[in-house]
C-alpha cells in the first residue's frame, strides 16, 4: 500500500513521493442555528470573525488570518447542529480521484459542480459512517479583505475587535461507534491517529486525528445518547492562552454561557475554553497544543488512571454537560 | 511532474496521493563551537535543553517536547558555524529513493549507513549549492526521557529550568546566490516558497521556505561577505511571546550578548529574540508566526517600501550585526 | 528623627498631614507545618522562594523581589496553620506608639525586644479578636542576596527556578465573627474596607481590606466550623496570569494537590490558583487584581445575585473544600 | 470629619499617625494638542479610553478602570505639551492646609473654587520650579459609566476596544535643573525618591518619585534643550506585557509613530512602549514595574556603567529622539 519505492521500477520521481492518500486540511464548517441573528452577533462582535456575505438563510464568515472568502457558515435552521464540514485536497485533480476512490470502496458520493456552494469549486459530498456530511474540494474563492492588513501575510487587520480569533482550528464530532468512525477516517481519508482515550476493553472513548501537523484537525467522541451525526464543538484558534483569558472576561461581561474552562487538557495539551453560542452549539477557543512533525508518530493512548489527566491536566473537572450535550 | 490523476491509468490508490516530492521535516542541526563548555552551559542551563549524551567532541541535546534522542548537536571545533543539518523523510524506503533521485539529477551523494551517526538510521549526505552539508534519513533513536512527563504526549517534564524551549524550530542560512539556493531547495527537495524579500531587479534578498505547515523550516538570506556554507541562526520554539520576554530577562541577568529583539518581524510574523551563544553562533527564540494549511498558498513577496515592515513590524531597527555576522 | 510635626510650629502644618492611623504593610507570615521537609521543598524548588537560613524548628524564606532577610517562616509543628503574621509600621517610633494606643484601648500587648525574633527589631505582639497572633515592628534585617541581580532594584536574580513568585502578597484568615474582626481591623489598625460579600441580613460573609494600594493585604472569611485563629490561605504574587498557568503545569507534573483554579474571582479581580502545600496549608498564587489610589474609595459590596460573580467571574465553581478547609 | 487627631487628646496618639506630609495620588493630566480630532481618535478608538464629554476646546476621557469622571483632558492648542497635572490629596480639608503650607513656604498659590474646572472641587494651583502647572484637590465627580461592568469593582465593561488601557499611570516631565525639581517635589509635596540615574558629579540625570506604592507617579529628566515646563510623556497602565505587544500590533497597523520599544527598562523594571500621538506628545504604555510597600525604601541609584542597564535592560538602544524630543 503505502511503501514508496518499488524496487523494479524505473528511477522516476515517484520513488520519493508516494505516501498514503489523505485529505489536506479542514477548510470550513457549516453550523446550524435556530437563532441566527444572535449567533451572528456572537461570531462577529464577540469572537471577531469578519462577515463576508449573506445568501439565502446563511451568513458567511472568516477569521482575520484566513485567505479564503469564508470558513464558517451560519445557516438558519430549526435546530442547532452541523450542516456539513468541508476539507480541501492537496491538488485540483485529486477531487475526481477521491470520488473514484470512494465510489470504488462502496461509498455513496454526490458531485457538487463548481458554484453549487458559494465560493467553492468542483466538490464531492458524502457521509461519515457516523452520519456527518463531509465535502472535499480544491478550489475556493479568495477573500476580499475588508480592511487589508499592512502585513502582507495577513489578509485582515487585527484591530482587536472582540476576542480576535485567527482562524478555524478543528472540529469535534460525536459518534455512536467511535472505533468504526476512527477506522473509516484513517482508512478512507488518511487521517492519522494522534491520541486516544481508551476503554479497558480496547475500544476508544474518543480519538484525535489529523492530516496536518496539528495534533488534531478532527476528533470523534462517544455520543452519550447514541445518536448519529452530531457535533460536539467547533474549535477556533486564539494566538495565546492570555488571549483566551481576555475572551473569558468578555464572555463573562456579555453573559455568554460557559460550558468548561479556562483550563488545560492533558490530551492534546489544549488550553481551552468552551462556551455555548446563542444558537446552542458548543464553541471552543483553543490555544497551545503542540505540533507533530515526526513522520513516525506513535499514537498516544490514555487509559486507566491516566484518563483523568487526559481530560483535565489543570483546572476544574469538566461539567456533566460536556459529556452529555451535543448538537 | 506533480499532477495526480493520469487519465489512462487504472483507478488505483495513486489517483489521490501523488504530490510533489518533498522532504518531511527538519530533524536536527549540528552546531560547531570553539567554546564547547560555555556553549553547553548556554544550551542546557539557560535555554533548558536536556543533555542526552556525549561522544567524541560532541554533546547531544533535545528540547522537553522532542521524542527523538537528540535534535541539537554541539561539536567542538576551531570555529563557529554549521556542522550539518538533517531532515527526516516521510517513509523509510524513501531514503534510497532520494539517493537515486539526487544522483540522477547530477548531485554527489554520500551514503551514511545506519550507525554512522549516533542514533541515526541509514542516511545520505550531500551539499546545497551554497555549500551547506545536508543529510536525509528516516529512522532515528527515540529519546529515553530523563524525567518522564505525566503528560503522555510530552517526553520530558517541563520543570521550568531556564527558558524552557520546547523544540528545534528552523534553520536560517546565508548564501552568495539566494535565488539559486531557493530554486535548488524547491526543485530538488520540494521546499515551498512561503515568503520572500525581493530586490527591484527581481532577485531575492531572502527566502523563507517550508515542507511543513510552518511558515518556514528553512530560510536563506544573502551572505553579506559572499561566503559559502554559513549559518545565520538556528531557531528554537518557545510557546508564547511572554516566554521570550522571560528569556530576555534571563539573558540580561546572565550577560548573554543580544543581537536583536525582542521584536516582531512582519515577514513570518515571528516574535523574535536573537542572541549569540558563547561559541559565537546566533540563536533565535521564536514564538508566534502563523500556520499554513492551504494547499494553494501564494508566496508573499515583500519589496520596495514594504520591506521595512517585513524586517521590523514592531521594535527597533535591526542592528548592523544582523546583516553582517554569520558563522 | 522622622516625625513630621515640629511641636513648636503652628498647627497649620497638620492640616496636610494627619490621616487615620494605620499600619503600613504586611511584612511576613509564619506558617506551621507537620511536614517541614516536604513543605520546604514546595516553597523553594517549586515556588522558587530563596532559603535565607534555618534556626530551631524554623526555615526562613523570601521571594526574589523582596529586600527583607525573610518574609515567610516555615515552622515545624504538630499541625498546619498560622504561627503569626507581622506588619511593618510607617516609622520607627510608631512601634511604641502603637503599643500605647492598643493598651489604652484595652488590648493585651506583649513586648518583643529586638532580637527576640530572627532579623526583627523592637516589636509588639497581640491577637485579633478572632484569635490570630499579630506583630508590629519597623526595623528588619535586610537580605544578603544569594545571587545579586544585575537589576539594582531587585535583590535576587530571576533565574526562573520553579514558579518564581516575586513576593508575599496577602493573608486570608477565617473568623467566627467576620463583622467583629472587620471592625476591629478598621478601628484598631486602620485597615480600609475595599470589598465585601454581604449576607441579606447585613452581616459580612467575607471582607477584603488593605492599608496599601493593593485591593487587599488581608481578608477575613467566615469560618465554616466556627473555629478561632485559623488560616484560609497565604497569597504570593506572580507577575502575570501566564506565570500562573506555568505554575499550574508544574504543580500538575509534581502531583501537588489543587484546590481551585486557575480562574478569576470577580471580587478583587484576582487571577488565582489555590493548592495545598504538603503540610496542608492552602497557598494562593495571585496575579492581576487592581490598584486603589483613590483616597475616597467606596467599598464594593457584593450581595444577592451578584455574589456568584464575586466568587467566580470565570472558571469553574469553587470546590466544597474551598469553603470548609482551613488550617 | 476626617481628621484623626482629636485636639483634646494626649499627644500619644500622634506617635502612630504622623508621617511626612505628602499628596496622595496622581489624578489627571491635561494634554495640549494642535490636532485635537486626530488625538481624540488615538486616545479613544486606539487606546480605548472612554469619552466623558466635551466643553470649550477640551475633550474629557477616562480608562475603563477609573471611577472619576475623567482623568485625561485633551485641549486644543497651538502647540503640543502639558496643560496641567492634578493630584488628589488624602482628605478634603487638606486642600486648604496645603495652600497655607505652600504660601508659608513662599510659593505663589492660586485658588480654584469648586466648579472652576469641570468635575473638580475646591483646588489650588501653582507651578513647579521647572515651570509645570500643578493642581491639588480632593473632591472630584464620579464617573457615569457608559456601559457598566458586571464587575462591581470596575466601572466600565472591558470590551477590548483597541488597546484597552486600564488607567492613567504616571507623568514624566523634563526640567533644566533636575536636582532642584527633585528636592522641591520631596520637600514641598512629600514625593519619595525611588530611583535615580546619577552623573559622576552627583547631580541627577533623572529621578523617579512616588507618593503611592508605584515605583513612580512622577519622573523628572534633564531637558536636553534646557527649556522649562515641558512634558516628556504621559504613561498609561496596561495589565500585561502581552497587552503591550497587542498594542504594538495595532499601532503598526494604524501607522502610529513609534518612538521606542517594546522593551524593558532596568530602572523601574517597566515593560514599555513609547509612541507619539497625532498631536505630537509622547505616550507610554506601561506594564510591570514593581510595587514598593517597604516604609524604609532605599533609593536605587544607577550610575557609571550601570546606567546602560537602567535605560535598557532588554530591547534595542533608545533612539536619539527619546533624549531630545519633549513637548
Amino acid at each position: 500500500m503505502s511503501t514508496a519505492v518499488p524496487q523494479s521500477e524505473p528511477a522516476t520521481v515517484q520513488y520519493v513521493e508516494v505516501t498514503a492518500p489523505r485529505v489536506h486540511n479542514l477548510h470550513h464548517v457549516e453550523i446550524l442555528t435556530p437563532r441566527i441573528e444572535e449567533s451572528l452577533d456572537f461570531f462577529t462582535r464577540i469572537l471577531g470573525l469578519v462577515e463576508a456575505g449573506r445568501e439565502g438563510g446563511s451568513v458567511y464568515l472568516r477569521g482575520f488570518g484566513e485567505w479564503s472568502a469564508h470558513t464558517t457558515i451560519l445557516t438558519e435552521s430549526g435546530r442547532a447542529g452541523l450542516g456539513h464540514m468541508a476539507w480541501q485536497v492537496a491538488e485540483r485533480d485529486q477531487v475526481e480521484g477521491w470520488r473514484r476512490r470512494l465510489e470504488q470502496r462502496g461509498h455513496e458520493v454526490q458531485r457538487l459542480p463548481a458554484g453549487t456552494e458559494r465560493g467553492q469549486g468542483d466538490a464531492i459530498r458524502f457521509r461519515t459512517p457516523a452520519g456527518h456530511a463531509m465535502e472535499l474540494f480544491y478550489d475556493f474563492e479568495r477573500c476580499a479583505p475588508r480592511e487589508p492588513s499592512r502585513l502582507l501575510n495577513q489578509p485582515e487587520r487585527y484591530l482587536a475587535g472582540g476576542v480576535g480569533v485567527r482562524r478555524l482550528d478543528h472540529i469535534n464530532l460525536t459518534a455512536a461507534d467511535v472505533d468504526r468512525t476512527r477506522d473509516w477516517l484513517a482508512g478512507e481519508l488518511g487521517f492519522r491517529l494522534r491520541e486516544a482515550a481508551r476503554n479497558p476493553d480496547g475500544s476508544d472513548i474518543g480519538v484525535w486525528m489529523s492530516v496536518t501537523s496539528q495534533v488534531h484537525d478532527i476528533a470523534v467522541m462517544a455520543d452519550g445518547a447514541g445518536e448519529a451525526g452530531r457535533l460536539h464543538h467547533v474549535g477556533y484558534s486564539v494566538d495565546t492562552p492570555e488571549g483566551i483569558l481576555r475572551a473569558a472576561d468578555m464572555f463573562a461581561e456579555e453573559g455568554i454561557a460557559f460550558d468548561a474552562g479556562p483550563g488545560k487538557h492533558g490530551l492534546t495539551q489544549a488550553f481551552f475554553l468552551y462556551v455555548f453560542e446563542p444558537g446552542g452549539n458548543r464553541i471552543e477557543l483553543f490555544s497551545g497544543g503542540y505540533a507533530i512533525h515526526d513522520p513516525d508518530w506513535q499514537p498516544v493512548i490514555w487509559k486507566g488512571e491516566d484518563i483523568g489527566r487526559a481530560v483535565v491536566w489543570y483546572g476544574a473537572p469538566l461539567p456533566e454537560s460536556f459529556f452529555t450535550v451535543a448538537t
